[in-house]
Order: C-alpha cells, then structure tokens, then sequence
C-alpha cells in the first residue's frame, strides 16, 4: 500500500493491484497531459494533469459507492466492487489527448472547418479512444490484478467508462463515475478551483457523499442536502463561466487547435500503436511546434502577437453570427487559425426522461427540478470570442463591426 | 497603529483615532455579544462575537470604498471621508442585544404573542438602540476623535446607520456599509463560515471589491463580475438555508426568546444608563436564568429536554399553518414557551424602484435582474419549525398531526 | 449516529453512546469554558471552548489509536476499546474550571499568594476536579452506555486520566491522551491557531497519525516520520510563545485570577454538589465581577484602566525577579491584582527515564533526542510580564526600574 | 494594469511596464520550466513552473521593501525604487534551465563525473545565465520602460541578481531577494508547500513582512518577531527533508540529470542564441529522450525500472560513502547513469562576518544566532541517497553491502 499526497483530498490510499495500473507507461502518460489545456495562460497555476485528478476520481468514486451502499443498503456492494468503481474512476480519462478537450476541438476544426478526414466523436471522443487504451494496453494488467474475484474486469471498466451498462452493479458503477454529481465532476471542480486560485468551484463534498442514495435503480440525494446539490450545480456553472470559458483561455485554446491542425496536415494521428500513444502528450504537440506556421507558434508557447476583440458575442449577436457561421469558417480556414471564432456552449443541468438528479426523502424519489427553483433556473452558458493576429487584423474588421452593431448590455 | 489579527482578513491596522472607540466600554462590550445567538447548539464553533464582526465590518468598508474610488474617480474620497465611512462599519452593530437578533426576536414576542407594552422595531430594533448609543454614549469619543477634519461626524454615522443618507457623501457610505452586497453582509457571510466551517458563505471578495464602481448615484458591479455577485447573493441565501435557518438552531433561538421573555415579565429592559448598558450581554441574560422556568432554563444551557418535530412545515403546510397563526401562538402564550411555533423567512434578493444591485459595462447602468437569471430566479425561504418540552408532548400533538396532513416532499 | 460540524476535523461522527455521555448537563457545561481563558482579548477570534476541543481529542483519540493498531498489531485493540481510548478523550477535560488553566492559576495565588487555605495541584487540579465528575456525576451513564462489553468502564477513564494506567490496555490509552504526541496536544494546537487565525500550531496530523506505533510498552513515530514529531514540539512551542504567553494574554489572565481570588475570599469555591457544578462557568465568575474592585472588574471586562511594562522580564532579569518572587508576590497581595507581576514557563519537551518519545526504524527503539537535533535543543521557554493599574503607577515604579537596570537583548 | 490570480498571494497587480517585460518570450518561457524539476514524481501536484514563482517573487519583494522603508525611514525608497527591486525580484530567476537546479546538477556531473568541458558555477549557474538574459536579450525592454526616472536600470537588476551591489539601493535590493529571508525562499516556501499539497513550508508572511527594518546596513527583525524567523528558517529545512531531499525526488533528478549528459554528449549545449534559448524548456529535453538509453528514458517518462535502496546513506556511512566517491563516481560513469548515488546537503541557517539575519530591538542589532538557539542548532541537512535499473542489480550489490555494513538508528 502507498500514499499519495494530494493537495485536494489529503492522502490517497494506493494498493498494490491499483499501482499496478497505475505504473504502466499509458497511465504514466497521463502526468504530461494537462487537466486544462492552455487555461495556464491566463491563470498560471493550472499546469495540473490529468494523472492528479484520475487518482482523484478513483478517491472520490470510492468514498461515494461506499457511503451510497451504507446509505441503501445494498447487497451486491463489497470490497471487490468497491474495487471495481474505483478502477473505473481512475481509468475513465485514460484516453485524453493532448491538452484534454482541446485535442478534441482540433480533431472537430479539422473535419468541419477544414474538411479533413478525421474519426471525431465530439466531447466523447477521449472516451472512445479509452476504451480502445483499455482492451488494447491495460486489460492483461486489469485481469492479472482484479480478475481473481470479479469475472470480466475488464468488459465492466468498458461498460462504464461507454455509459453502457447492462448489469444494476454497471448502472451504479456509471452513475458514480459519470452522472450530474459524480466523482469525476467532483474532483476537477475541486482541482481546478485550486490550481486557479479561486473559490467558484467549491462545494461541500464531505457533506454531499454522506447524503447519496441509490433507489429504484437511481443516484438520490436526501432532500436535506438538495443545497449541497445546488451548490454543486453552480460551482460548475460558475467554474465555466469564469474558467473554462474565459474568453481568453479560450482564445488560446483555439489557437492551440488550429495549430494541431496544422500538424494534423502534416500527418500527426492519433497513435494506434502502445509505445507511441505513451508518448502521444502535450509536449510532443509542442515540441512540433516549429513544423506550423511561425505565428502559431509564437502564440502558442509566448501568447504573443494575437488579439481578442474585448467584447464577446453573446445573446442574440451570438445568434446571428452563429446563423453565419459557414461563411465565418471559411474565413478561419482561410486564415488558417489566424483569424478566430470560438463558440462556447455548456448547459449547466438539464432533465430528459431518466436523467436527472433525484431527490429521496426517506418516502418519495422525484427529480431535482420538481424541489429545486435554482435547479430549474439554470439556463444554457452561451457566448463566442473572436480573435486575430496582428498580421491579419484587417481581416477581422468585418467580425467586429458586425458585433458592435448588434451589441448590448445584457443577455 | 495597532495590528489586529484577524482569523478572516489577516492583520486588520487600527489607526489610533479608532482604537479610542474600540476601547470604551459600551463597544467592547460587543466582545461579551455572539453573533449567531445559539447557532453554537448545532455548529460548536460558532462562539464568534459581534466585536470580531464590528473590526471585519470597519476593514471591509474601507476596502470597498478605496476600490470605488479608484473605479469611480470620485472627488469626494479622502482619507477623511474613508475613515467616516470605516467609522460608520465599525459602529453599525453596537446596539445589537444579547444573542444578537434573538433578543429582537423576544421582543416581538413579547409585544405579540404575550402582549406586554414593550417598543421593537423588528429586525431594526438594533439600530435604534445603536443611534443612541452612538448619540448618548460615544459622541463625545468621535467629535474628539473624527471633527478636526470633518464636520458633524457624529451625525454623519448615525445617517449611515438609519439608512437616511442627507449628502452624496452619505449616501455612497450607506451603500458601501447596507446594501444588498455590502461590507456587513460581506464580512459575516465570511466570517460565520468560517467559525461554523463550513463553505457555504465563502466568495471572491478579492475579486468582488476590484469591481465595484458608484455611477449615478448608484453603488455598481461591473458587468465581468456579475457571477460574483451571484455567488455572493447564493452565499447569503445558502448561510440562511444550512445555517441561519437551521431547524435546531432556530428552535433554540426561540427557546431562549421565550426565556428573555419571562425575564422581561421579571423586569428586565433596554437599559437606558451607559453603565448598565455596558453589561448588557449575552452572559447577563445566562446568569439570570434560574429566575425562569427550569424547563426552559435547562434547555437553553444544556440543550436538554425539548424535542423537535422532525418534518419542517414548509410549501402549502406553512400556508395553512401562518393562517392560523394566532390560534398557534395562543398556544404558545398558554405554555409558556414550552410549546414553540418558530417561522423563519428571508427574501434574498429583491429590487424596488431604485432599491436594487446594479450592473456596469463602461456604457449603461441596468439593474442585475435584467442581467442574470440566478438573481431574478431567488425566491423567498420560508419555512417554520415546530418544537416541545417532554412534559407538554400531549399538547403539541394537534400541530404534528395538522402538519403530517398537509405534508408532502417539495416546494 | 450523529454528525457534527467541527471546522478543524470536518465532520465527527458521535454515535448514540457519546451522546448520552455529551448530553449530560456537566459535559454540555464546556459549551460555557473558553478553551483559552482570556486569550481573545488579545486574539479576538478565540472564543472557542472546551467543548469542542474534548469533541476534537474524542476525534483524534479514535484515530491515534486505530493507525497504532494497524501499524502495531495490536491483539486488544477491538471496537470496545477504541470507544473506550476515545471516551477518556472526550473527558480528559470534563473537570476545567472557569476560563480553563487561569481558574488553576487562581488556586496558586489564593493559596501562595493570598495565603488562602484552599486546594490546588498546580496545572493539575482540572484533572482530580474531573476525576470526581467522572466518578460521582457521569459514572451511571457511562456505566450504562459501556458496560456492556467491558468490565469498569469508570475506573478505565479514570485512571486514564490520572496518567495511573494499571494494565497494557491502560497504558496505551493514557500515551493516545496524555504524552508529548497526543490527541489532547494535538487538537488544541490546530484549534487554538484556527480561532486564533495563526499558522504556527500547524502541523501534519494527517501524515503522523499514520506513522505511529506501539512498541515495547512505547508509543513511537516511525523513523521518517521524525520531521513531523520536530515540526508538532515546535508549533507547540510557537504557540506558547507567540499566544499562550502573549504578555497581554498573560496579564488578563493574572487579572482575571486576582479578580477570581477576590470572589474566593467572598466565598467562592469548586461546587461540590452537581447542579450547582453545572453551571461553574466563564458567566458565572463575569457575573460577579460586580462584587470585586471595580478596576479589576473594567479590566476584565473592557480592557481598561491597566498598563503593561513593555519590556518583558526575560534572561538574568528574571532570575533576578525570581528570587525577590516572595517580596514582588507581598506587593501584589498589598495592591491586590492591581499591581501584577507573572511568570510564564513551559518545557517543550523533555526526557526523563521512560518519560520520552521514541523513535521506531523497524529494528530498534530509540529515544527523540538521539535522533533529533531540533528536539535536543528545545529550551524552557520562561519570561515574566509586569502590569498596573493606572491609579498605582507609582507603586509599580521600583519593579520598572528594577527591570531597566538589567535588561539587555537577548537571552 | 492587469490582476493576476494566483492561488498563493491572491490577486497580483502588475503594471503596463512590468507586462512588457513579462510578454517576452525569453520570460514567457519559463511558463515550462518546473519549479521543483521531477518532484512530481512523488508529489502531483508539483507541476507549477518558474513563471508563477517570478511573479510570486516580484510581488513578495514590493512588499517587503515598502514595509522596511515604512519601518526604516529610508529616504532613498520611492515608487520608482520599489519598482525597481520588484524587477530584481522578477527576473531573479529568468537564467534557470530545464528542470530548474537539476540541469546545474547535469553540468556537473557532466564535468565532474563524465570529464566533459563544460562550464558550470553550481547552483548559480542560473545566475550567470540570467545575466546574460538581461543583458542580451532584455535589456532593450527594460531600458524602455524604467529608465526614465533611473539612471542603468539593467545594471541595478544584474548587480544584484549577482550580488554584487555598489550602492545602498542595491544593497537593500539584494537583501530583499537574497538573503535568509527573503523575496525569493520567501516565495517559494509558500508555493512550493501550496502545490505539494504540505504544510511544512508555511511561515506567517503577513507579520514576517512587517517587522523587517534596515538598520545600520542590514536587513534586520524586529525582536518580537524572531519566532517567525526561526519559523521560516524551520520551514525551509523541512521542505528541503521532505519534499527537495526527499529520496525518491532526489532519485528521479538525479537519473534525468544523467539522461540530460546523454544528451549533452550530442551536443546538447546551453543556447546562445535568442529563439533557441526561448525554447530550451523541459519539453525541449523530454522531447529528446528517444535519443538516450531507453532505459533512462523510460525511467524519466514513466518512473520505470529503477529501483532505490530503501535506506538512505547518512551520518558516518556518509562520511564512508563521501570518502569513496571517486571509486562510486567511477562507477556511475561506467553505468551512464544505471547505477546512482546521489549526495544531497543544504545548510539551513549559517552566520559568516557580515553575512546573518539580524534582530533589532530599537537599540542594538545582534546577530540571530545570539538571540534564538532555534538557529543557533540547525545543523547541516546530510544525505545521499543509493539507486540503480533493474537490468544492473547486481553492480549495486557491493554498494548495498557497503551500506548495510554501517547503518545505524540516528544521526
């Protein structure tokens, strides 16, 4: 058994099956991916990874299922299950790319914008390629470890992580790593409130896994905790707004993905082969920096020669660019990704026939909007930055005065 | 100059003009006031004091008034104008009575539901004792201290104060010490937290103060710092929810208003002379409790022999119980307090004509409600708790079983 | 089961036993026993009490000895007897008088001073006054709640807390309460700094408690766990010398045991009987003050009317002072608290025969200061303040002058 | 002005001037250079870089000199003073190279072990290297924007990042980012403990930095505070015991270091040039390692097949070591890096002539040593520590039996 510091959670528990995993050079990997793609340009403490934060959420998935099965009574909960949830938990990012969702954004701007022929399944594609990281490269350690209890470790990793459970073990496995209110959100919002430096992502998760339950086959909280929930809810919420869609970081961010583009033209693939994707990191994006565009470049490592137009685009100005949006991507391919637009969009919580927060009084199980005003309230995050290089600021004339002129206060 | 540390904000400097107030009896008196009457019953560190909160309250004015300055330009900011402001932050609280509210609260028992002859302003009823105090017992320590440079100190704080602001110089004061997002509210949703320890009232002051701005005759935010806002007014309103309004917090404040009660009928009053009032504390009122009864004597120091109804009356219940209100309190009267019906309500946010938060983007002035959706989204808290002493349980078995009728999970 | 908040540990859980125990009118009389005497006049945050300080060792009493049980397979260590170490916690301190240590303190003077014919046993007289608690007020609820499983359950917790253990089971639970590493030790260095808002208590009981064992009849650290053990007798030393003998705290604190002696000579003793014990509290002795001096009676209540000599006595001057103790202790009697002159000292650590920390490397048992340099060095912290009241400055001229004749910098 | 968050000071004001010289590529870099080289290794969440801790520094030394002019009367300090020590403060660290001082520790061993011709200065190497920073690659910023008021601002900056001050200004503005205490371990101490998820580096830096005053050309505490200095001086040598010394730490520098000679013996080489040397980051280095041994590449990428000896070589095993490290370093040589001994010492606190910290009571000014035995006891930190790849297990052998030959419990 080791211990790890972790500046969120304290100490983290680590038994040997566990760094098993953890010391394969694909886990390892994962030190040189960074949680939060280029936020560091704009908050420099997030040079976080995410290596931290999947110990984190194998940490957190463990203490949730644990007090859930004390809260619920359940059966089919002992420690290999434990075990299993919490392997789930520290797998469930195993296949991000460089700078996170930035990659994916790349991988999105080159089949769309720049009509390359690129595999890309939106925000999901990191899961895709962990399940592939999974079978492919971890699954002999998995079923030498954890196999001699469990049938399968492998195949209920994979079910999990795909959000495709078929056993009620599965379902509750899904519901803790990924959910509204789950482990994984737990830990980044933590995290990355830490590393940034600021209080907007900080809930009160000692209080909230001691409030979950599982009932008729659904994560609850007891309605005395519905606050934490909502607290929750906003954390996030806030933690996008002020964050991850800081209009600069996202500049960045974009810019990062043109460049990877740029590479991408080149030849760069995600690797299919184990020695490469163990080294398929932000440093090899950068360290190819000198193949792309000079300018790129420079924006890239020194945050030098871009400009972002200081008013975003937002309310209704944001949909009439996004109603031109075909014509505003031609000028982006065209540019090369010296002229940006970067839409944001995240909806903070929202309810469709099965997903949803319940609230569980002891009686009734109903879902979170019927109890919480707040719930109910939150409405879609919505806005889009433009951007220029020096060089091209002519170009994106056009942009900004179309924005000046639909341009007011308010959403 | 004298350091001051401060758990909250650090060091707080105390020039020595101000440290002449703070050193007469009837303001270190408020060393001997808890800020959250028996908030201690359920959260034992919650033992922190209205002195504490009165320094906290005096730096944060300052701070927010420098960084208005700066963001306004404003004339009429000086060294002396910012002391008065601080001043005002200082002495806001001093003629609060022991338990703080709670002692507000006995007395609207008192003159309601037992009908004694005694004044109260409800929740403002610290104030008016606090402009006497000011008026009566330390104007001679401010004109001293504070008229060298500026007129009238002394009436300068007490229109703070009263909220009846004559200049704009007092009433920028005003707005910097009560508003909705003010330097009192600002410190204690800081401050309770943090002796409670819990997160809810925690929110970026650092950021919040750099943003404030007085424009029009308003106090402002400015419009990247609308979340911050949002977060503040979800900090206060999660204070009342998990805190403030706790169900046995509430209950043991309105224990011990019945018990102040009692002493009331004994005599006891607003002391009019500076000696006494200088003694009017919390530890006054313990000290006298053999004078009342042992039931309600023992349940305020010992939490002992009172239980409470374990379902709140909350959403249509409370409705049907605030209509029979006098038949309730009648009750209530008839046992002395051994029977307690305690509603709780706060509004967290509301705007009337110029009564509202305002939002600033360099360019227009809008009120926050026409900016975010959290803001306007804020309903009223409502909810009551019903308790009794083990030897009246008989007769509070009407209200549980009215309130088992009527209750279901939900708003 | 119970949960309660506690802003250094998160959350204790207090299952339905300890309940009984805690809810008894002498342990809920805590609430009322500031942890730190009159320690907030100067750290106005430090309000706390006893009450949570002993929730607090009942805390870290359960998790010393757990983490010494893993670590040192112990065969009696089952559920019982961690209930039991953790109950000897929960009421090493059930017995503190009226503002804690400074009651003590008052005993010393009253007998020493004032030639008064009463009992003390220095800074052990909250120990034999807890020890008749135990025995006469609270032994049927322990009895009751413990004695199912364990035979004398009271005579465990006494003999705990009389450090006159009788058996292996004993004598472990007396070293997790009573030794230089402890629980007590160790939650008032982390709670005395959080209320006092200073970092110099802090250290890493996360990471100690983890490398404590039990060998050879000895609690030890584990050899790598040395800095931690250094890093625990510092802050402790740094929180003598920066708060606990703050010369001002320290003057109060004579203050206020000259203000108690007062009230002794008017008949004031430790209750014999449990009702009145009950209510042996801070208020108590504040509601009092009106029938001593009036000048210690300000002092105590609003900081007024004293001044402090600001030079300690320190080095050879204190030397000095010491032995003309009995001529400077004539003159307080004379001028009865109004002229004060207070010696501070405390020993860091220190090794006596068995009395010692011991150091574990998997081998051998070693004394602390074979290993440690920095425990090695730690000296007795030793000083004295002089204080007066204004009305007596002239009496207080000849120790001023004493003191300025032999002051020079350093020790 | 732009505010930058940073999670250990807040918020970070920094001026138009200061951002142009922030904006350079040749600063902007150090947005990749770690902090603490492969501490992550052990500690996570030890990703942060030299970038934050320039600023970190940059704010620190602003501070600490307003406070000693404040304290001082210094006649010389004004804004444009203050600034100019705050870029001292800034560019203090802008020569360090990849991995910070584990590149030093490559030059040399490359000179040292591997008889390459090299230059290196030890741990200021980075030192000479920052002097040619300013000078070729900054001066012309620098000189734009601060030298209207000062007369040689790059002259002031490189005299005293070299210590070498000519004039009572650089004399104080040495003192302030090199001295015991200072701007610089000031930092760091914070920083460094913030991301490694640790207490042991915390010192109170709120009072530190106001009881500094100079007096009689030295920077020097005031009496009262000499406990926060032993505070500091102890935080930093538990930093440098747990975190910097910390074996395995020191194991993963060391094995890099060698990987970098590797790298060195391609002809790798410190960059004379501007665009190269903008690039020459860890990234730079970890994206070469496909040309070293693969078994230190997969060591410094994945923390794979090394092996440490679980006991660290220290007291008169040391000296045994130290007196054979010709015959060791031979070995190391031979190895290229499989076999490892790495020595560690820091001296916590030591006094030379005129090179102390000093203690002022308003009268005389001693040496610390004088005053604090805390200081007077801290003892070099000694240590080595002993590690090789599996595939050379049984070259170690002899160095192993060397070691368990000597080993005791203790110093």
């Amino acid at each position: 058994m080791k211990l790890i510091r972790d500046p969120v959670h304290g100490y983290i528990e680590v038994s040997d099956k566990f760094l098993q995993v953890i010391s394969t050079p694909v886990f390892q990997r994962l030190r040189y991916v960074k949680q939060t793609g280029l936020a560091y340009m704009v908050y420099p403490g997030m040079n976080h990874t995410r290596f931290e934060h999947s110990l984190g959420v194998m940490y957190l998935a463990r203490e949730f299922v644990k007090f859930i099965a004390d809260n619920s009574k359940l059966d089919f909960v002992d420690e290999d299950y434990v075990e299993l949830v919490a392997l789930a938990g520290l797998l469930h990012d195993v296949g991000h790319m460089p700078f996170s969702h930035t990659f994916e954004n790349a991988l999105i701007l080159a089949k769309h914008v720049y009509g390359m022929d690129v595999e890309e399944y939106g925000k999901k594609t990191h899961v895709r390629v962990g399940e592939k990281v999974v079978k492919d490269f971890l699954s002999h350690v998995i079923d030498k470890e954890f196999s001699k209890n469990m049938s399968d470790p492998v195949g209920f990793v994979i079910r999990v992580l795909e959000e495709r459970p078929r056993t009620e073990e599965e379902k509750l496995a899904n519901l803790v790593v990924s959910n509204f209110v789950d482990a994984d959100r737990g830990d980044y919002l933590l995290r990355d409130s830490y590393y940034a430096g600021v209080t907007y992502g900080y809930f009160d998760v000692e209080r909230l896994k001691r409030f979950l339950v599982y009932v008729d086959g659904k994560v609850a909280v007891i309605s005395k905790a519905v606050p934490i929930v909502e607290q929750f809810l906003l954390a996030r919420m806030y933690m996008f707004e002020n964050v991850y869609f800081h209009s600069v970081v996202g500049l960045y961010n974009a810019i990062v993905s043109h460049a990877i583009v740029n590479l991408m033209e080149k030849g760069l693939r995600i690797p299919e082969d184990e020695k490469e994707f163990s080294v398929f990191m932000d440093d090899m994006v950068l360290s190819r920096l000198g193949d792309v565009d000079e300018r790129l470049r420079n924006a890239v490592l020194f945050r030098k020669g871009f400009k972002r137009v200081k008013k975003d685009v937002t309310g209704k100005c944001l949909d009439l660019f996004s109603s031109r949006r075909e014509e505003i991507y031609e000028k982006m391919r065209e540019y090369k990704g010296l002229l940006i637009y970067h839409e944001f969009n995240d909806v903070p919580y929202y309810e469709e026939k099965d997903e949803a927060l319940y609230v569980y009084d002891g009686g009734e199980v109903k879902k979170l909007t019927a109890i919480s005003l707040i719930a109910k309230s939150l409405k879609e995050i919505r806005k889009a930055v433009i951007g220029y290089h020096e060089t091209v600021e002519d170009k994106a004339r056009e942009l900004v005065q179309l924005l000046e002129e639909c341009k007011t206060l308010g959403p």
